[in-house]
């Protein structure tokens, strides 16, 4: 069960999720978005491995349990509305189901404007 | 409007909405999560200062309008799934409305397990 002290501060959706931004503690680099419930934060922080509510397949899954590349959870923190987390790293192997090293890499979007 | 290729790949939420995580180019620190829909994101790109729906206002908001600390947008990307932004920023002043440098600053939640 979570913490009563942080459960009070942690405000969640419709669904009881918080989205969770996911960051490699040593290159900086931002992984991966996931979402947490109250139950899959509870186990993060007591487990100190990365623990995520699965919205497609409704349940827990433990980073890394299938392919391995786990992360070892570095730091949590809450935001100042209560209603994200961003949590520390370290990271496995590729962070992406597609072996990239994070979700986002390779993917910029064309067509920013930028200032001369 | 936005670019049909990129509305292509782009999955919102039941709300029409993307999250997305600001990271400053520079210090590479994880600043805020706010959300986009299809015109934010079209916006940002056209402008290349970053704007965002509130959802609490219910309107658009170009960060810094009122504060002054803007952000110059210097890329974004898509997530692997499409359902998640990553925006990289030059953050002018501090991110977070209470004055700290980041939403996330001095607030680390307790009772995490570490390995010995």
């Amino acid at each position: 069960m979570l913490d009563p002290a942080i459960s009070e501060k942690l405000r969640t959706n419709e669904a009881g999720l918080v989205p969770v931004v996911v960051q490699e503690a040593t290159t900086r680099e931002v992984l991966m978005l996931a979402w947490m419930d109250e139950e899959a934060l509870s186990r993060s922080l007591a487990t100190g491995r990365a623990t995520y509510w699965s919205r497609s397949r409704r349940e827990y899954w433990v980073k890394g349990e299938t392919s391995g590349n786990v992360q070892h959870v570095r730091r949590i923190a809450l935001d100042c509305d209560g209603d994200t987390l961003l949590m520390e790293v370290d990271q496995t192997g590729p962070a992406c189901h597609t072996n990239t090293t994070t979700c986002f890499t390779g993917r910029d979007l064309d067509g920013l404007h930028t200032e001369p």
